[in-house]
């Protein structure tokens, strides 16, 4: 498939201003096979469908615009797909639609089809948090009676109300969207276009597809233009989806000649190793000290939340900087693998991630047996009480940055790359993008690369979503990412477990790993 | 196109038996997947379509058949699309239903796919005669407000309560119907499928597609299996439509070495001339003097009505026979024909198809100075009424006639065919099968061919439609004929009148042209 695929020439933009012989005496070919014709001349393909409803509106809108019109087009595998039809003036706006689908939060992303600028971003946590946070609760839920129905309904009309307040915003009708990209992990794929899950967390974890393709807007109760085509990232299975493929597509660590990774850092660390030749990819519990949600302070990224942290390793007096510069009310996982690094370097915590309480000078205390280091104190915080971090919580932080190189490490020997042969470290991830990779990189998480080394990609999945709406050539991406990747499955056996207890300690058992880090 | 298409190898049969090996840790590919690459291999084709809805219900439906299933598959042009999933169990049935969808009478066929036997047969009145008997009243109709949806309603509604008394009958589900073909004119397709028909008899005649193609039957509102796919057959134009290539479809025209011709007669009469290398159409109003409603008795044929009439040339004894040999209540086309011929041969008329009073013996009555054969008395018809013919009905039918063989000899000419060298000439239409060619060559309607020459095949329409179905390698043939037709607008010229004019005579001016007819 991947070399039929290779041979399409795919159009510079989704939208066409296409001009047509109006019909005559001469020339009375029908006015949906007359725009076909002419879209398959300008596309150069054998195959463009037009829908029903497309149909239905067709012969009285070309007469209105006297048979000079933008199509909106897409492309759904072998076909092209037209999605909508509008006239010549400049004012009528072909809008596209990017979603980042993730379990907790979804981003939209508004974007102008002809010229591929963006309009406005937003973001809402999924409403499917109602019933559960962990996906594993939501697939649960959906085996009851109307249990998948009603998730669907929520992440639908979640997404609706959004695309309505975005596009309010922007100053535009939701009538105006016309293609969405919708990126998401295989779970909330199913969720969003009301499948049965049931069979993806069930032993041999089969999911009902894989390839969803194209679907109408209107079938999937979206409510922007009626016409509209939903394009749904591919998965690869049950614990790789298409928001990974979407992740990789805009990295274009697929198109490099020199070997990179990319890392996507949340509750899992999913990981992609590759070049223009071949890709290997895996995803393992990196833990949920990461992410916001472990520690009792912990908690997602946004204003007054701590970010970033200094200590001085002579006074041991901490600079604390928060998102908005708000008064602190929490510490996010960035935040955390800051302190963590400065208090190895400050000495405050040992190479085993246990606090050295003479170093503390009075920033501990001790809450039923365990030591807690106050951050913040009550004081100074927005909550009024003090903002601490537990040997509980660093312990599990230990655990996930110990996962986290392991896994690296992991998938690199698998293919007898050396992590210092790695041209470009991506870190992805909304979260992923706060991390400072040079604390990342003290405590232990991530390689001791050149700092450089280290890209940052942000919310890839999204623009990973938006890229497909404004590079058509990209599809032909998605199709060679999927046939060429290989997921491999992580076989936590004895070699894992070694690797794994050398790597939890800072920054490593074996220090001659991470030369920049000096103790 | 039709050369891509030419290199199809379509399946025996639109059902294949597909058994998959059920997914395991070492394949996981997904349900959907897994199915459509088993169909790919079945099929030897790179794409095969299943839709969102069906997608949905794949993952329990195949665990409960272990992964033995049958597929109900269709051709929609560069793909094939999945219309539908049942188990191996024998008992369950797949059924494809054909329909002949007429202005005046919808035909419907209840088929087994898997063997191609018919299961049963019905037909019924086109609701939309309620609005107007007359196609051009209904697109008129259609501009009003609501008047489209109104039509649509009715012909969809129509069909299901058919669809629905046909299935009892059979005894069989109408959610075991997968595949519809349907075959109609233009502007019935248009209605069908509640498409705007505004512009099909407006100058320049442009339809709003001739390729419908695929659709969904829950799209459509046909309460059948909410899988089934429906094929609407394409039209050339605004005059010539999907039934028309059902019917060359159904005659074999178009498959033959040697040149043959098939003619559709009602109100209007559809020609189509060719061979294996070339086909030519053209259609014209042969008048509605063929199709009953226009003489007062006229009628379509049915129970009572007189479809053959024999007169003793000597004693004018007139022989009537009735469908069912009920009491006769009027007389349809085929019997008009009939009785036009034997009058012309008893001497009744003259080569005008003036009475010819001194013949009449009685038989004639003048009501408001206008001539009136009694061809049942009062007392012997069922209407209570003497069954008449006037000279106005034979003024028509003779325009009718002459239409008809004007447009014969119009077409043959145009491509150098005498009308003598056709090796087989169809008659078509269900009124065309009661046509005696013996009569219709008496009053030169049809050409003085060997009487062997002439091959009656009924509904042609419902038969090319109910041939898809069972014979998946026509979809095949329907793109051929599409690609390979002329459709020759009917000049009415100087040339056409002269010999028109000529053929007003019975059976024409020039008699050896039909030697076999003896006045």
């Amino acid at each position: 498939m991947a070399d039929n695929v290779e041979t399409i020439k795919f159009p510079e933009k989704w939208v066409r201003m296409i001009s047509l012989t109006p019909p005559s005496l001469k020339d009375n070919t029908a006015d949906a096979d007359r725009l076909a014709g002419a879209l398959k001349r300008e596309l150069d393909t054998d195959f463009i469908h037009i829908d029903l409803s497309l149909i239905r509106m067709l012969p009285n809108f070309l007469r209105k615009c006297n048979y000079q019109v933008r199509c909106v087009i897409f492309r759904d595998r072998e076909r092209y797909i037209l999605a909508g039809v509008l006239d010549t003036k400049t004012e009528s706006m072909a809008a596209g639609l990017a979603v980042d689908l993730g379990t907790s939060r979804v981003v939209i992303r508004l974007l102008d089809l002809e010229n591929g600028l963006t309009l406005g971003e937003s973001a809402f946590d999924n409403p499917q948090g109602a019933i559960g946070p962990d996906i594993l609760v939501r697939i649960h839920f959906a085996g009851s009676s109307e249990g998948l129905k009603h998730l669907n309904g929520l992440i639908i009309e979640g997404l609706n109300r959004e695309i309505q307040s975005l596009c309010e915003t922007c100053g535009i009708l939701p009538e105006s969207i016309y293609l969405v990209t919708v990126a998401g992990n295989t779970a909330m794929t199913h969720l969003f276009l009301k499948i049965e899950p049931h069979w993806i967390i069930r032993e041999p974890y089969i999911p009902a597809t894989n390839r969803p393709g194209l679907v109408g807007a209107e079938e999937l109760g979206i409510d922007i233009n009626p016409f509209a085509q939903v394009m749904i990232f591919p998965n690869i299975g049950s614990y790789f989806g298409g928001d990974l493929i979407a992740g990789i597509l805009f990295s274009g660590i697929n198109k490099k000649q020199d070997t990179a990774i990319l890392v996507d850092v949340g509750t899992n660390a999913e990981v992609v190793l590759g070049n223009e030749n071949w890709l290997i990819a895996c995803a393992g519990a990196a833990g949920p000290a990461l992410e916001g949600g472990a520690t009792r302070m912990g908690m997602m990224a946004g204003p007054g939340v701590i970010d970033k942290v200094t200590i001085d390793p002579v006074t041991k007096e901490f600079t604390i900087h928060t998102i908005e510069n708000k008064t602190p009310m929490g510490i996010c996982g960035s935040g955390l693998i800051d302190l963590a690094a400065q208090m190895f370097l400050a000495r405050m915590i040992d190479i085993r991630g246990k606090f050295v309480p003479s170093n503390c000078r009075g920033r501990l205390k001790e809450i039923d047996g365990i030591y807690h280091l106050i951050v913040v104190s009550a004081q100074e915080s927005a909550t009024g009480k003090d903002l601490t971090i537990s040997q509980v919580d660093l312990d599990s932080l230990i655990r996930s940055k110990a996962a986290m190189f392991t896994i690296l490490e992991t998938i690199t020997g698998t293919v007898g790359v050396g992590l210092s042969e790695l041209s470009t470290f991506y870190v992805a991830g909304t979260f992923g993008s706060f991390i400072n990779p040079c604390s990342a990189i003290s405590i232990g998480m991530l390689p001791d690369l050149p700092l450089e080394s280290y890209k940052s990609l942000g919310n890839s999945s999204l623009g990973g979503a938006a890229l497909v709406l404004t590079r058509p050539a990209c599809l032909n991406d998605i199709d060679k990412i999927r046939d060429r990747i290989t997921y491999m499955e992580l076989n936590v056996n004895q070699d894992f477990m070694n690797r794994f207890s050398a790597a939890k300690f800072i920054p490593h058992t074996d220090t001659a790993r991470f030369p920049s880090v000096k103790h």
